[in-house]
């Protein structure tokens, strides 16, 4: 049994210094204390949230965009950019990433954007969602710490990534969700045979009782992807940006536009940006972060348009994007800085718009998104319609999830246009041809 | 207007030759005569199949290799040995394939398999069934074709893929179900916004449905993926034997599990993996090739079972695998020859052998099959305990769908395990700690 630092959770007898690659030690987002690499996740000094802190590979730009390049295409072509072992692509794990950036041309063409539009489509993840990436960043952090049982509270997609996760590495999964969630989301939890606990109550309640766990004799052991992993669970999103950037041909997109739960994604797709500038591998330039919302939960927008950050919860959440259904968002304040600091802006769109944007997408490029990917898609258009997005920048829209998980949003009007008797006659009454 | 042969289908006014790369004629598989490239599915001479024919780029293996590896992250590696142009990876198409292969060591430990156990897993594609990949052929063929609507005749998955590939290059789609498919199918059928008819009768019915409108003036302008551009969409699968053989180090498998439907991947996958023979790009060894059916429509087993290569179609198909529900399969023949002639096997397993597999493949390697994946991995299991299949050996099996698609089979058995207030005296009362 280690004890890294006090608000350190336990685990068995791993003996530091863990390898997980670059990652030196964890750092406090807000004082800039460091703490050891371990499970900890709150600043000792001043109870900020910790944060990996890294020894990059600086100084052979042309050299790691070569072995990046070389890698596997999946996110640990990044592996020397983020908190793993170095031979991470040999271990038993989903390998997520290296997702399809969508040109996206009839959409752009729809929504007037001249200067290039993508649509970075995560839902070709392992289990369909952005998720997969955080998830298996605390995979390794979990292996490292000795933890056995890996665990969560999720909206959905991070419990399906956890059980599947858990399952490739023969780790226990028990992961904790709100009652009431889609059908496919909870099958999804459950199907890979670990444990599925549904909570009475909203995703803030299922998020506190995990806290609570944590401290308590019955975690022992347990890793909590997005609480006592959660500094490298995080880092997971970085890769999102690593990969826009060499779609891109190791450029940065003007405008990119992200959808906000925790605003944990947002937050460290801005780190892996400016790492990237850092390390030489794009040019410096300026860019843009958007980040939308379902007016439902909209507790962020909600403090952006009242220009304050103070970002006050939202305590019954209500709209058909459950998996952004998060009403007090740890990185709230966070996304907001980042948002004014790089002269982007944060918005929110209702389910009907929401709807809209999903069939919008599917029509014009073939990508079924899930809702949080309506979100994305229906405030870029409210954006570009207020004049906030620019449609003569290169933009990049995330869908981070699947269609096939949130299928009610859709199901009503996706019907057949016709059901026939299999004869011409029939066929040409229905006036199709 | 232009008329290839007389068996050919119209297309508007594009000019032969085409350019669909490596290929030069289509060829009958049975008689061998050569007809022009075109729109034709059924030689003049025999009324046998057409497959296409190429030039292959021999005489300089290492130098293919390269080539192969330094493309991208999609089937279009290999365009080089497919039926399309050679600038095809820049058009608007789903860039589909380069799915994983999944080591599967702890599946192989339940079943006793040493010889290295692997899980092709084409539930990554774009629309997650290994369906976009015959699509994405057929696209090419259709556009250089000049037709105008893409269509086909679909359990499913397939109409799936035809709807997001005809939405993404900008083609009108119109496609063809039987009614009373899986709602998340049939939401995918719909959501891309082309029209979507429901058939009221079985999958066989409207296949033939599809055979009639191809012949009437209704389907002028109309490409159906898997009728008359039949040849070139049976290619697709060629591109699962290439990525097998590279992932595993350009090396054959030993033995490899195919689900069969109409039984063309099969077909498929054997003659890939013969041309990379003939090709010098993998070792020249034998290899054996397996073929699955459900159960409840299981034509090519029963055959295979009788001794006959006379295949008796199934009139009303009964099984929880409606992605293989094809009563009266096109290549079941030609499936028995090859599982002869290679020294493989063909069999069946029943609904509840389907979920059973479906779930020791989610809870051992977090892979989430469609329930064709299950009848596939339920036959392997079934052919190792027989001893047909030999667990010493290099063992491939295809999971050709996602389980996002099939909900229904698992549904009943993936629940939560508890259903808790958030509290800790509620978590110690559920035993679960």
């Amino acid at each position: 049994m280690q004890t890294v630092a006090a608000n350190s959770t336990t685990a068995s007898d791993a003996s530091a210094p863990y390898d997980l690659g670059a990652a030196v030690a964890l750092s406090c987002r807000e004082c800039g204390t460091r703490t050891p690499l371990g499970p900890s996740f709150v600043c000792l000094e001043c109870f900020g949230p910790l944060e990996v802190a890294y020894e990059l590979p600086t100084g052979d730009p042309e050299g790691l965009r070569r072995r990046i390049e070389s890698g596997p295409a999946s996110m640990w072509r990044y592996a020397p950019l983020l908190p793993v072992p170095s031979d991470v692509a040999a271990k038993p794990n989903l390998n997520p990433g290296f997702t399809q950036l969508v040109q996206a041309d009839r959409l752009a063409a729809e929504l007037g954007v001249t200067g290039g539009l993508y649509v970075k489509d995560d839902s070709g993840n392992p289990t369909h969602s952005f998720k997969d990436r955080p998830v298996a960043i605390a995979l390794e952090a979990a292996r490292a710490f000795g933890f056995t049982t890996l665990s969560c509270s999720s909206t959905g997609n991070l419990a399906g990534a956890v059980g599947a996760a858990a399952s490739r590495a023969g780790l226990r999964s028990c992961v904790f969700i709100p009652d009431g969630l889609e059908q496919s989301k909870v099958v999804m939890a459950a199907v890979y045979g670990g444990d599925l606990v549904a909570i009475d109550g909203t995703y803030d309640d299922v998020n506190r009782f995990c806290s609570e766990l944590i401290g308590d004799p019955l975690g022992e052991g347990w890793g909590f992807t997005n609480v006592n992993l959660r500094p490298f669970y995080a880092e997971g999103s970085k890769s999102l940006a690593y990969e826009i950037c060499e779609q891109l041909g190791w450029r940065l997109p003007d405008q990119i536009v992200i959808p906000v739960a925790s605003g944990c994604q947002l937050v460290k797709i801005d780190k892996g940006l400016r790492e990237l500038i850092s390390l030489g591998l794009v040019e410096d330039k300026p860019f843009r972060i958007f980040a939308a919302q379902a007016e439902g939960c909209s507790p962020v927008s909600r403090a952006y348009k009242d220009g304050t950050d103070a970002v006050r919860p939202v305590k019954q959440p209500d709209t058909v994007a459950k998996s952004l259904a998060i009403g007090d968002p740890a990185d709230g304040p966070y996304v907001i800085d980042i948002c004014k600091r790089t002269g982007g802006a944060v918005d929110d769109v209702d389910d009907e718009q929401i709807v809209d944007a999903m069939k919008l997408l599917a029509r014009t490029e073939g990508v079924f998104a899930e809702t949080a990917g309506g979100v994305t898609l229906g405030v870029t258009r409210k954006l570009i319609e207020s004049g906030a997005i620019d449609p003569t920048l290169t933009t990049v829209v995330l869908n981070t999830g699947d269609g096939l998980k949130t299928l009610d949003a859709v199901a009503p009007s996706s019907r057949p246009t016709a059901v026939i008797r299999p004869n011409l006659d029939a066929f040409r009454a229905a006036g199709l041809a």
